[in-house]
């Protein structure tokens, strides 16, 4: 049976999820979501993920919400098809997976997100950009992209020398980010770039990145 | 062979491992990293945790950073020992499980985290508090709490009838937040208070709590 994703195609947390699923050939149903008409905020949505935020995943009678861990759930439920992104035969690298996961969350997540709302999300709401919170992050973002160039000196992707699922979750918001005047700090720390262009170019992110146009409904 | 934890008792994010390290018994050694010094942004810190920052875990060959990672690391290479917080027998409750962690690395920690630097750090560092940050996060953490009430009066703990890594994530912040004087965010919300005064007095959690004095070296 085909899981159900609600969520929109053109969201980072969808495309998280999306990207996830395409990597591991999952059969499933997207089920828009309708934003505008604020949908996820009615009650029949707000059963499924009380916070009333896309994306919400259905695998039948479980639902779940927060897409790093839709996405968890499904790499370690499909676990033997398609790639491996958990490292599941190997608790040790299974544990740095886990780790540059988190530096994702804590981290990058932090900095990316608010640079990639006031350039690309704020104008479609009709707002200025606030060019404050951009230069903030950015000098944030610098700082762990110095990090991330360090590591990918070391080893091909973060977590070692395979590609996995916290490499995954950087993917939809650096897709945006690339978009950006700034998408130099990537461009110009090699190491990273080259992470960027592999990541980036993964079918199953290709196939992802075609559903990211901000604006569509 | 004992794992060794870099780190400081009275950290959050300290405490949030070491809570996971006395729920399943785990033998350890806390290394104390010397803070006012700088000792984290030296070389040989740098060389376990390029982003500078405590806890540090190493087991054997293997180290590694980022709090929520080591927990969960602890929690899956002890699952048969203590108490089982990842419910790793059952994948529908694993997945809720790691839901709401999520939940509160994506929602709770973001809200409540500042509120106790502000109120209980920055005097310590010789900084006003600065109030608007904190009123800010009090209405951000109050939706939250209140999502909180609602699930809360449905199961004991937040993803089900079982105390989990979830719950258990939330412990070393609320301690601290339950010092401030918006302790009441907690207090007025009656399944909220239940939750708290639950996780709050397990052994493990009692334990831990010995360490928090803020301001120790």
């Amino acid at each position: 049976m085909a899981v159900k994703l609600h969520g929109l195609a053109m969201s980072s947390c969808t495309a998280l999820v999306l990207s996830c699923i395409h990597e591991k050939g999952v059969d499933f149903e997207l089920v828009p979501v309708n934003l505008s008409a604020g949908q996820h905020k009615q009650p029949p949505f707000l059963a499924k993920n009380p916070f009333g935020l896309i994306p919400v995943l259905e695998d039948g009678d479980l639902t779940l919400f927060e897409s790093r861990a839709i996405s968890t759930y499904i790499a370690e439920k499909f676990k033997e098809t398609g790639h491996d992104l958990m490292r599941h035969n190997n608790r040790n690298e299974a544990a740095l997976v886990k780790v540059w996961a988190e530096v994702e969350s804590q981290n990058y997540h932090p900095a990316i997100s608010p640079i990639v709302y006031q350039f690309l999300v704020a104008p479609l709401l009709g707002q200025n950009p606030n060019q404050e919170i951009i230069n903030t992050n950015l000098e944030k973002l610098s700082k762990v992209l110095d990090v991330y160039e360090a590591k990918l000196s070391t080893t091909k992707y973060l977590a070692g020398d395979f590609y996995s699922l916290a490499d995954l979750h950087h993917f939809p918001s650096t897709y945006y980010f690339m978009k950006s005047p700034w998408a130099s700090l990537v461009n110009d720390r090699p190491h990273v770039k080259a992470w960027w262009e592999d990541i980036s170019s993964r079918p199953a992110s290709v196939k992802v990145a075609e559903g990211m146009v901000l604006g569509q409904k």
